[in-house]
């Protein structure tokens, strides 16, 4: 649609797709020996070539020492989510995210008739002091929680990154009261300044957290592939259950094609590359916010990944503002879909600077500014 | 490994792949102005090009009428079955499957720890006098299943069809006593002669019948690209699910090749191609086990599919038989892994024609011969 600006779209634009080296891996591929490995059913574990490209990069990258048996490939983060969810809780399960939380995983477990037990995070993640409290009153109803699900960096939807400390304090609280960490870390790459905290999994030694990594991000989500680094008594389990044993492991023919792409050297460059574009639409989308937004609304300073998190003045309603910009044809994330409960969301929006081109991201911002005015007065 | 006769093996033959056709179709794909849809998140229910062509073949092919809104694209028949299972199902539920039946679905089942009850079969599919007398006493032992899983065409393991009686029979109880049917009919087009019965959901008229389809067999199994024909109210449920709506839909890369391959022509011509191949190479098994084994052995023989299953006379039981063939480098699907008791399966075995060159197969069913005649004695 001519003129319509999704802030909501939480994907790659167009011109950050690799398409032109994509293809000179596939053309290379087709007069490769091992071809067939692309059409035909592969090992449950997934790509050996890609599973040994990442426990490289995981060592070269961030010191990380796992084993090709702490390795799996999956038909990306969100499947792994799903297969996690699906393997380590029943129905009525309690589970623990943050408040707010991604939204997509939320719709997962609320398929799954989990009990999700939200906690509030600040600018360093999840309040560690609200945490046990949850965790003790928990434990104490006899109904331990089964893990805490988490986006550590950069997290979607507000763009924060858990402290180291309270990484730490997570995972002793884990420890203490038996239940998991899932560390959906799917924007580790997309990292502008800085270093980032060594993740949960390399926290804890591997024990009790399950770390997702995709290439949805850094090469294109239509792929499919992704990764879960575990213990290998749960990767083995995880490998010799239904889904894989009959699926032949997840999407060879893109995972083939992933790894020729990962071990041509292309991939690392596309990854540098995509930092800077990414932090130049970042930049443009601060800018555009500190120039149009009135002084009542606030917002987050992401480091890294795809969103900025918006917090309207204490008159302010979401609906109204979603209302009002859907006839400018502007659209964006409502805080609302981003809480267990949902009210609690209203004076709260997710923009993203992964998609829209930067004038219509400017032109965007300026419309929800002038909005946000008129709305408030 | 040299010399290894893998007879286990369920899939395509590498020279039954269509891989130059293929190569043509994504390289035509690049210069197209729509190629960003291969890389980015797509629409939940899939590929709306490759819905439209199942859409019209199911019309043309089976005189089956569905609209757009009865179809979703799914990555592979397998992610459907874990797919209706985690959707229809809670733990402890009752579940009826065919005695024996796919090896795999099982596993998923006892996955998401459903109760499975197996009825058996004969040269016609289930037995209809035991799965009523099954279903009745589930019923009034307040347990009424929730679905009757079965592989309609060319069954994995046995070869078998599914009678159109006895389909209309199945029909009739599940409406009676409100069970759903997963059909799952990855074989149907590769039928050697003859014509095969209604499919379930035509029979049923659409109502509470999930029919699985796959390219699988015929294209390719390592793109994981399959359809599920549904209820529509089911298909918006579905899509609406956590995993899709976080996923993008199924395999977008791989789903839109697959689109473009069947929109191009080329799968109709490759299907008819497929089904003389699969066709000789039954016909040379069959011819096989003729020659060599002792008349005390019986076997299916299948007008289409992949598979032909063995049962070994009284005194002979497939432990040994494997044992003594793995000795000989010749390996087989062990009947005890198609049971929900494995015990059940102790005489069976099930040889696939549709993967080793057919000197190997020749050689594999001639060891096979000479063990049991020397087991049996």
């Amino acid at each position: 649609m001519a003129g319509s600006i999704p802030l909501f779209a939480g994907h790659p634009a167009h011109d950050l797709l690799p398409i032109a080296d994509f293809q000179a891996i596939v053309d290379a591929a087709w007069s490769k020996p091992d071809v067939v490995r692309l059409f035909n059913y592969g090992d449950e574990q997934g790509d050996a070539r890609l599973i040994g490209f990442l426990a490289r990069r995981l060592l070269e990258a961030e010191g990380l020492r796992v084993g090709r048996e702490n390795l799996m490939i999956i038909g990306g983060a969100t499947w792994g989510v799903n297969m996690l969810t699906q393997q380590l809780t029943a129905p009525d399960d309690v589970i623990l995210v943050d408040s707010p939380s991604y939204r997509d995983a939320l719709h997962i477990f609320r398929d799954q008739e989990l009990e999700i037990r939200s906690v509030p995070i600040d600018s360093g993640g999840i309040n560690i002091a609200a945490l046990t409290e949850t965790v003790h009153a928990l434990v104490e109803a006899g109904k331990t929680p089964k893990f805490y699900y988490v986006v550590p960096n950069f997290q979607n939807p507000t763009g924060i990154t858990l402290s180291r400390e309270r990484r730490l304090a997570i995972i002793k609280l884990s420890r203490r009261f038996g239940f998991s960490i899932i560390e959906d870390d799917v924007y580790r790459d997309i990292r502008f300044v800085g270093e980032l905290p060594a993740s949960l999994y390399a926290l804890a030694k591997g024990k009790n957290v399950f770390r997702l990594g995709t290439f949805s991000k850094t090469l294109a989500p239509g792929l499919r592939v992704g990764w879960l680094v575990a213990d290998s008594e749960w990767i083995e389990r995880f490998v010799g259950s239904g889904l894989l044993k009959m699926g032949g492991g997840a999407n060879p023919f893109t995972a083939a094609v992933v790894a020729d792409y990962c071990l041509s050297g292309r991939w690392e460059g596309h990854v540098a590359w995509l930092r800077d574009q990414y932090q130049r639409r970042c930049e443009v989308a601060l800018a555009a916010l500190r120039e149009t937004m009135p002084d009542s609304v606030r917002w987050t300073r992401p480091r890294g990944g795809y969103f900025i998190w918006l917090t309207l003045p204490p008159n302010a309603h979401v609906d109204d503002l979603e209302l009002a910009a859907k006839q400018e044809r502007v659209y964006f994330a409502s805080g609302k879909g981003f809480f267990v409960n949902p009210a609690d969301g209203k004076r709260h929006l997710r923009i993203s600077f992964s998609y829209v081109p930067l004038d219509d991201m400017r032109r965007g911002i300026g419309t929800l500014g002038e909005l946000i005015k008129r709305l408030s007065r």
